[in-house]
């Protein structure tokens, strides 16, 4: 008999998220109907959008419901299939859940993508070659859509989102530069990601300083911005766009614990004839295969470089989400499952 | 000789625009060159773009400059001609200022546009079918894209830009609801305009109570906006807005005496995945004969109403001007210029 340890919601945060708001339990895991396989889960994604889904108010999609797993893109493999169309041993992509294991029926379109692991490392289907790649690609080339010698700022530039943003960019004949939080990350965004320039948002505690430095990184004002935080930082960038300069609105997560947001000077949009545009990687579902397509083949031949934060045990969950909401994490922030084999 | 009789900026206004801002001079008409027209104005519009012009801050445009006569769009007849391409009599629309004569180079390409007034009232030129006009086609039609079926909403609605607006959209099939200030002009928003309702703003102090009251007359809620105003008008706005509404933001009349016009919850961008776009539709003059065309035959056939305050001889531009940027206009705002005959 397999035990199953999975991550509940268990109540909805009041202000910043606590390890109280969620509660392990362990499950037993019936036996597969027709149909059906088993897919042990190699690797749990956190994401900043699941922020959003805890709380019972609207946002893109339906809340994550009380009591119930968390939701979460995985990794895994089928160790059990009474499904014609996977064998055990295959490699698959899904959205598991805060869980070590998770039965998918097998017959469900795109509930399960397979991968291969022999040239990209698995854990990159959850990151650079997965939906945080996508989100980079679609906002980057779909909406900001740059042209070689444009200058592109992207805020959390080391995240899992902000790396590929800019290597992107940079691969178009961009000059690139990146806001980040703290010396190591903004290094590591330059040496690391080859971005122009990086600028640490701790250094620069008003908009006005922070404006003073994008202006300084960006002595051709900025043309395109991809903006993963929002507040002073989205105020500061606007001071400094140029006309007809493009912003995509991929995360805000200055306020994910539910305070509002506000944009400063909305003139600017009219004065600088600016473009902000909101989106969700996962409505453009037409541009996924020819976008990681690109993403598969620049990590398989070294182009495009990822960080990992990887914790260990669900039981870490809770604990790593709560530092990446809080900018801990350096890249993108993975749960390596740890599970006893299947028997 | 002809005496002309001209507006200066006499100085940059300090908030808001007063009458010492600007200085009436007369001026004699000195001699045509070669090539040169003398056009006498019949009309002078007043637009609220001007009052951003008149700060020496950034605008999209170079500040009016200080001791010249004020810019303006322009209405007139050729008076006199030294040039192969005018003769006496023709109607001719312009940017000739806040003056009662203008000599143009009759060889400059754009100067002057010839005009018709047999099919189409002259004034009209300056509103439904000029720039005001080309303002609401370009921006309902190129940025927001109704779809028949939509609801589209429009602040100062019954302005000279905002009640094409609204009858552009009509005329496509949206629910049309404007956001105009006083009982006034409500009514004439939707009795000859022909809006489906109009909000009075002045109603609704809060923005929650004008987000109330944007939620009754949109019971779809809002597929499209097109803001002349800002401010708490934008803020409620966004509140109703559905999943990927377009925001065509063309002018702020909120902030034009220099304060930030905020926008409070930017999170609403990534939520409903809204767009919001800037313009200025003097930059993309490729669609200009499209529109005036489309404009010009509506007005012809009465399909397309407009409403004009019209205030009587250059000196009275100043004070028409301020009642402008306070709503107390109604429509287009005109200074009709009663001149003598030339000599």
């Amino acid at each position: 008999m397999t035990i199953n340890r999975q991550i509940l919601l268990a109540r909805r945060p009041s202000g910043a998220v606590s390890r109280d708001d969620f509660r392990l339990v362990e499950t037993r895991i019936p036996d597969l109907s027709d149909g059906q396989v088993l897919v042990r889960h190699l690797y749990l994604s956190l994401d900043p959008y699941m922020r959003g889904r805890m709380n019972a108010g609207e946002s893109y999609a339906e809340p994550q419901a009380l009591g119930e797993v968390m939701i979460g893109g995985t990794v895994g493999e089928i160790v059990a299939s009474r499904s014609d169309r996977y064998r055990v041993g295959e490699q698959v992509v899904g959205m598991g859940g805060w869980q070590e294991y998770q039965i998918v029926d097998g017959e469900r379109a795109g509930a399960l993508r397979r991968v291969d692991g022999t040239q990209i490392p698995l854990s990159a289907y959850l990151g650079a070659v997965g939906m945080p790649g996508v989100t980079a690609w679609y906002g980057l080339l779909q909406l900001i859509a740059p042209q070689s010698g444009e200058t592109i700022v992207v805020s959390a530039a080391s995240g899992a989102v902000g790396s590929v943003v800019g290597q992107l960019a940079r691969l178009r004949g961009c000059r690139v530069v990146g806001i980040a939080g703290g010396a190591q990350k903004c290094r590591a965004v330059v040496e690391e990601f080859g971005f122009d320039a990086c600028i640490d948002h701790r250094l620069h505690g008003d908009t006005r300083s922070l404006a003073a430095a994008i202006a300084e990184a960006c002595p051709d004002g900025v043309d395109g911005h991809f903006e993963n935080v929002g507040g002073r930082i989205l105020d500061a960038l606007m001071q400094r766009c140029n006309p007809f300069a493009r912003i995509a609105i991929c995360g805000l997560i200055a306020g994910y614990d539910g305070q509002p947001i506000p944009i400063g000077e909305a003139q600017l949009i009219l004065v600088r004839r600016l473009k902000l545009q909101g989106f969700i990687v996962s409505e453009h579902l037409e541009f996924w295969p020819q976008a990681l397509h690109e993403l598969g083949g620049l990590v398989a031949t070294g182009r495009l470089r990822y960080r990992e934060s990887i914790a260990l045990g669900i039981e870490s969950a809770p604990a790593a989400f709560i530092g990446l909401l809080h900018g801990q994490n350096f890249g993108k922030q993975l749960v390596r499952l740890s599970v006893q084999p299947t028997t």
